[in-house]
């Protein structure tokens, strides 16, 4: 099965917004067998729209559509497809009920403008969205699939993961794809890539593997597909078996694990408080540990120590230290992680101190340098790590080194 | 004059790669005053590229082509070109003398591969690609132009920057572009909508106005096309000096503007410091302050409370006022501010306490609800809000209303 993507919207087209839609849709439709064969993107034109529809049409089974589904004068999607289909505009009572209870919720009334969004063309299927007042929209027509989603990054993954990709997934039928991604931290690309050289030459012709790195990260997916879902599975696992083996150190989880969720996941096992002392992390490593839900339950605080006198006063790191040693040192990171124990009575400690940049760089310590420790009761850790350039990648690396050390602290403790 | 966008590559059709180049051009080239129609990402199949490159010829003048430029069997770009202009490959000195040049500053010899990256359509004129060894191409057939460019992106901005750019500018004579981005945040999209719909329902025919929603804020894009630019400017300011005054309350910033660039610009400005006390945000305010180069000048850290000890112990919140009004509520966030500025010795404070969810609720306090505060000196302000059910929106919400409030005190102050 073929499919078309076509995002609509004028900030596409004047740069004003990369499409990231596109890449996320796309990746999930490869994981269900759907191949994507064109990805377009269109202004906020009727005549525009109608002929990349009648294009898309052209080529592919089903035609996906995000964008231009808002309460405002510039999203003329529906009106569109009204057009295109030759039909008219209904009131759907479901999607009303919805916005009207999300408005509610946050104590505000419903204007016309959000009664507007309610109504639907009367050939679709509409489609509940969770977190945003525009319903998605389901069509069928001479055997092909059209469907349109707003523009807005999650409420568009929320309506393809709740209702598109399993609906689109019924229709994939005798071919079977399996995939499994292993997930990486602290070791390049291409030098990863050259430990698992041997491995990867010898994939039988139906798995295939894809790099997709990140910052500070690289994860391994492997995509098998045949016809009998117990023999590729069980080609998948011999295969993964061996990768393990050659690379275990580096593997931190399996599919859509994050660092913070393997910490969390080990810290409520083992029943320990973690505390944090951050300072060129700036609260991100602290950001990290709370984005998971339940973190409150092992997670009791972090001091953010962003100037030398609250790593004096407040971290209670000697005022000598500082001063023999540098604020990025491997003796005050320690003192960060003990005392930061102390004051927030925690079993376990990540510190972090090192320069992001663009500034605070000294001929012996350039952007990019980073000490992290952790500890777990008495035992601790310390390490020097050498980032790039990038202040914003230099927070996100810092951040995950962290979590990974204690990781490895409580494996191997 | 108008433009499409082409990018070849199945890297993009598997959702392997973000097309982040069209954004880019698309950006430059209205600046130029060249409108870019449609952008596509077609598959590395000659007759795919063949068949969007006829597809795009019907709609503009320019079409710009990015990838399949590369040494490999996968890539075909150039000899899709050939047979599309009937034409073939020659043998362009320039280029491998370039190329040449290239490797032997590495201490590499040039090998075969290389060799055939140096032979171009006979009916283009090649274009010196700078960082890299595959050249790029100009044609001109039909009086339309094409341009085809490797999909690297910085070798990509070289040749657009170099060459591209400055010829287009040639051809596109008396048509002005013009942008202007408001930045609005605390209000919804609908909301904003209904506020300036007599003042949108007046813009003249050449200003067209665009919604570009996201969480927690709404940014308002203008766009003007005429052929003065003086008189262009004047009509964009009288406009933009309406909406101001409808919506001025609302009004963060500008163009590129974050709100922690724009609370940085103050601090800075009336040489300032600030301390932040965080409970469910759980440091995401703090990281999105030292998110900026620089904050280390007026930002002196946080006290990162996920647990009760420590909004006792560290941040000293009486034990008795907690047990009385809970964690979140005015009471307990106006002693965070307070205490946080003693403690960490600062002029000005924000602290945020509230439901993140999807844990923690009460009967009267539902998820979502969040007690922030900010205080200048002796000033203090304090606001409950109501946020919904996600959440990494709540996070990110009270984040940036935790910055918009700071924002609001100093200015007034």
């Amino acid at each position: 099965m073929f499919c078309e993507i076509i995002t609509i919207g004028d900030e596409l087209l004047i740069g004003q917004v990369v499409d990231t839609n596109s890449a996320w849709m796309a990746e999930q439709l490869n994981l269900i067998g759907v191949r994507v064969k064109q990805i377009s993107s269109v202004s906020d034109e009727r005549q525009h729209i109608k002929n990349a529809i009648k294009e898309a049409e052209g080529r592919a089974d089903i035609i996906l559509m995000t964008g231009g589904l808002g309460p405002t004068n510039d999203d003329i999607t529906k009106e569109t497809l009204c057009e295109y289909f030759g039909t008219s505009l209904v009131f759907d009572d479901a999607s009303f009920n919805h916005i009207n209870e999300l408005f509610s919720k946050r104590g505000l009334a419903v204007n016309e403008l959000n009664h507007k969004q309610a109504e639907v063309p009367a050939n679709c299927i509409p489609i509940a969205n969770k977190s945003g007042t525009a319903p998605g929209m389901w069509f069928e027509e001479n055997g092909k699939i059209y469907v349109s989603m707003p523009g807005v990054p999650f409420e568009m993954k929320d309506i393809m993961t709740s209702f598109v990709l399993p609906k689109l997934k019924e229709r994939v039928k005798n071919v079977c794809v399996l995939h499994r991604t292993i997930l990486t931290q602290g070791i390049g690309e291409s030098f990863l890539a050259e430990k698992i050289a041997d491995w990867e030459n010898k994939l039988p012709p139906n798995i295939k593997l894809a790099y997709l790195p990140d910052i500070g990260r690289v994860r391994l997916r492997l995509t098998a597909v045949g016809n009998v879902e117990h023999e590729l599975k069980q080609l998948l696992k011999s295969n993964l078996n061996v990768l393990h083996e050659l690379i275990c150190h580096y593997i931190y989880g399996y599919e859509t694990d994050t660092l913070q969720e393997v910490v969390q996941k080990l810290m409520l096992e083992k029943k320990l408080s973690l505390a944090t002392a951050e300072s060129c992390t700036g609260g991100y490593l602290s950001h990290l540990i709370t984005s998971v839900p339940g973190s409150s339950a092992y997670y009791r605080g972090s001091i953010i120590a962003y100037s030398y006198d609250v790593k004096e006063q407040v971290l209670l790191v000697p005022h000598d230290m500082l001063l023999k040693y540098g604020a990025v040192s491997e003796e005050v990171v320690l003192e960060m992680a003990k005392n930061v124990k102390t004051l927030l009575s925690s079993d376990c400690s990540i510190s972090i101190s090192g320069i992001a940049g663009p500034g605070g760089a000294t001929p012996d310590k350039p952007i990019g340098t980073v000490w992290i420790a952790a500890s777990f009761k008495e035992q601790y850790f310390s390490k020097k790590f050498l980032f790039g350039n990038r202040r914003d990648h230099n927070i996100i690396r810092a951040g995950q080194e962290g979590l990974n050390m204690l990781r490895k602290l409580l494996i191997r403790g």
